[in-house]
């Protein structure tokens, strides 16, 4: 990534307090682990609540958190009154969510002036040993005077 | 589609039992609508449980349901001791998740012997009207004889 | 799709001129066949000039024609001085490019106006019988005063 | 990537005579510059002949080379027998094609049985800079015992 410098020196408060509004991280039991400049983790214990039919964590839990990381990396770069959007992503899963607890990293890959590619990666933590389960890409959009879409 | 004869005439049974068992639907809310040859609806009341920061539903809400619709929609065609994964998904968001209520219908494209390509369009209800919001194109992987995969 | 009355009277015209310009259309033997609000069909013969490892159609080859007819769709409904960008696309494939002919009909899911929508499916003819063999769905951008870019 | 030993120790010569029978690579002018273990490097020189209409190399000829990159990258650590297709990919295009020459880099993220997920990074050098300008991730298959389908 080109310049990862912050255009709201209150970057961080920002995502914090925009994540605790994110109902479904709450209902998901995803808590915010770290809060930098193009880059966001979220961590996610796994437990029957998040699970798919064979007991792996469902492949829409991955992609919430994933989803999050993305935004919220692509948000620390943004202007203080921008809002961040998804416009679509895709994520590859790669082995199945087995462990205690699933991590997703999201990285600004590029930062525009209205699109931002961000990518997530996403690891299981099973018995002390982190694996990568699964890789999001996302394209991102910074929404200006929108009403209802601020931080 | 070419041919969409379930391969398994207890095919429902089987969406529907597989469906109980994914604790993420329970947690989030959703509900099997519709089973059929090819076809699975789930439907998802809006509540601020399911939301992200501007008060929409959460894009990973709308990719669990839609995932899972295009999951079951695979399954349905798959023969009798085969079980489903996801090898990837990617969802283009078209408006917000705005309204009452969310549905996402799930329909295969392709049924191959190893790989389908199912395709979820989902529909936020709101004030009486029916819009579509998101598109999901999804990868399934049958799977049979691995250990712990079953429908 | 919602409306797709075109802003642009001319866009006919404008997509053929623009069509015209685009070298790797010439190189790949590609034509325009069709340009309508909304849509797009582009034609390309099958021969060893377009092939992959086993003599089947270059997956490139597909997503490049995909491409065009997704993006030019696109430019059908978007004001006179815009350009086109693809922002990302996506394709499936599912069955080899075999036969004489490939055709890519390219549709508008959802004109923004930043951000428009558009899904290509790919055809291949093969002894008089058309089959769909890959699908492609593409974000384009709506590029306004950026110098270069025009239709 | 977990364990990039090549199960053909002919993986190399495997690769080069495959990308020779590429009819597209010939067409577009690409040439094959690298071949390791999960590895493969595809070098294109820009001109009119892979263009857009705004003179930049179209989103298809860079998809194209990925595309051939992401394959030959999963081929080098396919067994001697093993076909690979293309089940579908995604490409993220961050800056416009520019320059003298693209560059695809293929890399293996994970090679499993039947499915394989790599990642191609485009680069253009430009008056003597490189610069990343795109992004896919390729789904693979490996295909055993299918007429027509081998290296």
């Amino acid at each position: 990534m080109n310049d990862p410098t912050p255009k709201d020196p209150d970057y961080e408060a920002r995502v914090r307090a925009s994540f605790a509004r994110q109902g479904l991280m709450v209902t998901l039991g995803a808590s915010l682990i770290r809060v930098a400049p193009g880059l966001v983790e979220i961590s996610l214990p796994t437990s029957n609540a998040v699970s798919q039919q064979h007991g792996f964590v469902h492949a829409g839990a991955l992609a919430s958190i994933a989803d999050s990381a993305a935004g919220y990396a692509a948000l620390t770069l943004m202007p203080p009154a921008a809002g961040v959007l998804t416009v679509e992503f895709k994520i590859n899963l790669m082995a199945p969510g087995i462990g205690e607890r699933i991590t997703a990293r999201g990285n600004v890959v590029k930062a525009g002036r209205t699109i931002t590619l961000a990518q997530t990666d996403v690891f299981a933590l099973h018995e002390g040993r982190e694996k990568r389960i699964a890789l999001l890409m996302a394209t991102l959009m910074t929404v200006e005077g929108r009403d209802g879409v601020t931080s």
